[in-house]
């Protein structure tokens, strides 16, 4: 396998984006107002007990187990977080409260290093006695996510030793060996992590046992049978829903060749599979990801980059079952669609991946979290019709307005530490190349081989098509800088220092060898036109109906620009999209209008009647989708009906 | 109050008509399916347990309770269903079986009248303790319906008597009175059999319990509330999807105004309130009932009669909520809305409850059992993808071929015990009045005041627009004829002995007032076109779409005719509707066939594309929705796309 890419460190990338930095601006508060909810300070929230159970399992409160068997995973995820905010803003404060949570969770350790309040509080005992359900594995993964985050932030490795104490001991516990469980995680989440602390201490048996588990899932006898056999296993989740396929059991790994079972352990399986396969060089491994990448890009993704198309089991469900308004398309699922195709993009240099990678971030992760950063989306439909969605017991999982915790809150800091950590995704480098998959502004430093450089974008994609990159190095440095195409985009010239330059596009990159010396500046000129999207036409939820893009950015109509009844908007072929840049709303954003046809109230109540419904002239608003929900409860669309003739 | 309309007994209606014959001809059979179903001498299908419970009850079997706490009321459905075949069709071996079948019932009583294998078997102490979950009341009314059916038909009063004295015991356990329980039913069901068997055997205490159920209900303090407040109390339901409007108890009967829960348990619960309306001349509950039937109507039911668009709870959701491919659509609440209807016509004496009762039983009542009568739909949707429906978790419930059986088979009976029935949809009548409500070929005797009148109908209704009657009397007989102008009919004329009439229409009725005389021939003439139908805007799932009915019968399109991907074809509001009688398909039909369009399979493979789908001509060839799915498994699809420009 050629040489996977790395993303620069985080605190190499300086961010300060038009799209972006409104967001990522909210990730301090946000990360004080996780704290309080893991500490049960927020009003009129479900409890999360986070804190509470690491306390009581460090015998510094009494009480007991409270919230979900993988509530420990809230706190990993928030520590996770902190760290890749510290990395690039210092903040004492912050990381003293971080520190202090770090301390408890070391005393709520247990002598032999095992670390999962819930097994030690609730379930004295039966560790590891049910993979399948209680998320153990799961929980630890992100702890070594957290840890080495943490340590890469601050270089302190007290947390980092907590964990790898843990981990030691799951080392010692799973594997094919005699006296060993030959199991793997129903959630599966530990594989990737396993891979980053591989790294970060350079031992070899996490990566073994990653491979283990990568390994052993799927094959015949299935240990989750065996596991669900034994006496007393109790399991109260219905097995038509939580299958086989669920838990991405019903093949060995490399045989998988479609995405099945639930979105988020699908694409945090194979996201590990992807960083396991480059490893160890298995091209059978890599083959499976690709395949099931595939999959999922030409027949079970949302335009909006989300998954998970069934509400029960938050699940994949078939190829080209992609409903509107009842799918589930999980915040978490679209974070690890970005993490998944990261890893195949630096594995495969390939920009069809950067694609899927931008389209998730840019749209569902972001609509996952509220512009005040405080409020938060769990399932992202792309219809909302809230009378009904509040009201139909089958929509039960939509929310229509953004949540201000969950019980079971992944989704809240999965946004918050992607969000923290978005310079990972901008470039990938190795000795020859800088990739540049993300046009954010920023200004970056790396070495690209033993060349020091920095690179400054200033850009206002996706509204402005102009990118500007200034590349700076002391000494030559022939280096080739690769520009992603973006999938929704044609180039439309690139300049270099003056002189248009006319380079190869490759795998969707178009790219700049040269020997780089001084300050170049590099201008970009994409055309970024507002799109129309048709979906192939075995979507049935969308045959007959229009979608519109500017770049990655998806548009949906809201009931606050467009009135009631969104469904019955139609856009007709010709209809000129006139893009216009409002610097009030959502903080700026560009909005598209367009001519089109309203299906008129006409007064008649009958639900049925002989005579087609009379339309009438009406101007439709769009805007991103990742803004709809900020201006209270309404209606939402994204794909609109054609003209009807 | 106006005089109630009154059914033609069974046993005077004698009917043989093209649409129906073909079903009504496999009631016996199916009866005898049914039976060995009850016996679990069906092979490969999901155990009933029926019998075997009564046997166990009655000491004459050794075992457990098997199957659903309502598992009895199968065995009485059955015996309904027997019990209108034998009114119109001597068969003394079937009579035998379930006179047999009845002494089994009788031994399986309890002392002091109690009879419910569930609680006598699987929870002995606690009857009436769940009122709410355990359907105790629910499975006495079907009883009651089954003992005053078998009474009408065979005259024989054991079954009665049975029954008699368990209600009798019901009586003395629920009312207001001090040291009686003030509960209802978590099922309605009761509350119309009660009225029922205050017709046959005169007896007020049951009108009055039916009354009290009526009254009590939705009256705070919620009697459910106080019941699961109880120690002990247990209950497996999702509170969020069987919550207050689940049983109908939100509010007191009378203030209800729309139609919320359970689709068949509201249908049902109005049902009876409709029957206790009228026999306590109750205008406020009356009301109820028409406020409700309208809400349906106009807001919550499907353009194939069927209602419960939700699947989580099997019930209504909210106005204008009507999916088409997740729906629940039970069998069981459509014939339980033609029951409401029925009650409202003959009431109201207005041919707009006689179009919803014709259109339940015309299209999903139908749908719901194959053509061999030995093969069932529980769910029926309007719009099937099997490929998708099979696959997603959230379309557990869409079966897409007819079942053999099901380990809750509250449909297959009912459907037979309907269509057993039918002749009682027929006609109305009073003391001046024959109503012919719904166009049948068929034989029928009567008394209208102290006149014998026979009317015989000659029909191909509703695919030919002639129907032919020619009543009978043998003295002067001053009655009114009153024929239904069906709701998506037209009347062209109306001949009467030769003569073109020229009446009035009332209520959706033609009424000819005459002094009848020996033998008369009424010829009506109707304009029965192929209609396109659209839905009201606000359904979101039909907006753009266009459905055909001919008469009653809505149409759809298969996929044994038209090939896959039906969601793809178009279908121009100027396209010429070619009706074509098919003898030999379905035993029988009449076909639509239509030029349109159909998006083309170009070959591109991907999920999304800036071009829109190309289309070509195609062929649509339509059939009756009830058909569905007799010739494999495939596609099938009522709402179709209007052509894009």
């Amino acid at each position: 396998m050629q040489k996977r890419m790395q993303s620069l460190p985080l605190k190499n990338v300086k961010i300060d984006d038009l799209y972006w930095s409104r967001y990522i601006s909210k990730v301090p508060a946000g990360l004080d107002y996780q704290w309080e909810a893991l500490n049960d300070r927020l009003p009129d929230t479900e409890k999360s007990y986070c804190m509470h159970n690491f306390k009581v399992a460090a015998g510094m409160e009494q009480g007991e187990f409270g919230g979900m068997c993988f509530q420990d995973s809230d706190v990993a995820k928030w520590l996770e977080g902190v760290a890749y905010y510290l990395e690039t803003n210092p903040d004492p404060a912050l990381e003293k409260t971080a520190d202090e949570a770090i301390e408890i969770i070391g005393k709520a350790q247990q002598e032999d290093g095992y670390l999962n309040t819930y097994f030690t509080l609730a379930e004295p005992g039966k560790r590891w006695s049910s993979l399948r359900d209680r998320h153990e594995l799961y929980c630890a993964g992100h702890f070594i996510e957290a840890a080495v985050a943490y340590y890469n932030a601050t270089g302190k490795d007290r947390l980092l030793k907590i964990i790898c104490r843990y981990v030691d001991l799951i080392c010692d516990t799973f594997g094919g060996e005699e006296g060993k469980i030959p199991g793997y995680p129903g959630h599966p989440e530990i594989e990737l992590a396993l891979v980053k602390l591989y790294h970060a201490t350079g031992e070899r048996r996490y990566l073994d046992l990653a491979k283990f588990f990568v390994d052993e899932r799927g094959k015949e006898p299935l240990y989750f049978d065996i596991e669900k056999n034994r006496p007393g296993y109790t399991s109260a989740f219905d097995p038509r829903i939580f299958n086989h396929t669920y838990y991405q059991v019903h093949a060995p790994v490399r045989e998988q060749d479609t995405a099945e079972g639930h979105a988020v352990r699908n694409t945090y399986l194979f996201t590990g599979v992807a960083d396991v396969a480059y490893e160890t060089g298995d091209e059978s491994l890599l083959k499976a990801c690709e395949t099931v990448f595939d999959n999922i890009v030409q027949k079970r993704m949302y335009l909006t980059g989300s998954i998970g198309s069934a509400a029960a089991g938050e699940r994949f469900s078939a190829d080209y079952d992609l409903p509107n308004h009842s799918n589930y398309s999980e915040s978490c699922a679209s974070v690890a669609l970005a993490m998944f195709a990261k890893r195949m993009l630096e594995i495969k240099r390939d920009a069809k991946y950067a694609d899927v990678m931008e389209n998730a971030l840019y749209n569902t992760v972001l609509a996952g979290i509220s512009l005040e950063g405080n409020r938060f989306f769990y399932v992202n439909p792309l219809e909302v019709v809230p009378e009904i969605a509040d009201k139909s017991t089958d929509l039960e999982h939509v929310k229509t307005e953004r949540q201000k915790w969950f019980g079971c809150a992944c989704c809240p800091p999965n946004i918050i530490r992607t969000l923290a950590s978005m310079g990972q995704y901008i470039y990938s480098a190795d000795d020859d190349n800088l990739f540049v998959n993300l046009y954010l502004s920023n200004e970056a430093t790396c070495k690209i081989g033993e060349r020091d450089v920095t690179v400054a974008v200033k850009t206002r994609y996706p509204y402005d098509s102009g990118v500007e990159i200034r590349v700076k190095t002391d000494s030559d440095a022939p280096f080739t800088l690769a520009l992603r195409l973006p999938g929704h985009a044609f180039l439309n010239r690139i300049v270099v220092d003056g002189a248009p330059a006319h380079e190869v596009l490759e795998k969707g990159y178009i790219k700049l060898k040269r020997n780089w010396k001084g300050e170049s500046v590099v201008q970009i000129l994409f055309d970024l036109p507002v799109q129309r999207i048709y979906a192939n036409p075995k979507v049935r939820a969308d045959i007959g109906k229009v979608a519109l893009v500017k770049g990655p950015a998806v548009y949906c109509l809201e009931e606050a620009d467009n009135g009631e009844n969104l469904g019955a908007f139609e856009l007709p072929d010709d209809a000129v999209l006139r893009e216009e840049y409002d610097e009030t709303l959502f903080g700026g954003t560009m909005t598209i209008t367009a001519e089109g046809f309203k299906v008129a109230d006409d007064g008649d109540s009958s639900l049925y009647r002989t005579t087609p419904p009379r339309k009438e002239r009406a101007e439709m608003k769009f805007i991103p989708y990742c803004y709809w929900n900020n201006r209270g409860k309404g209606e939402m669309l994204v794909w609109i009906r054609r003209e009807v003739k």
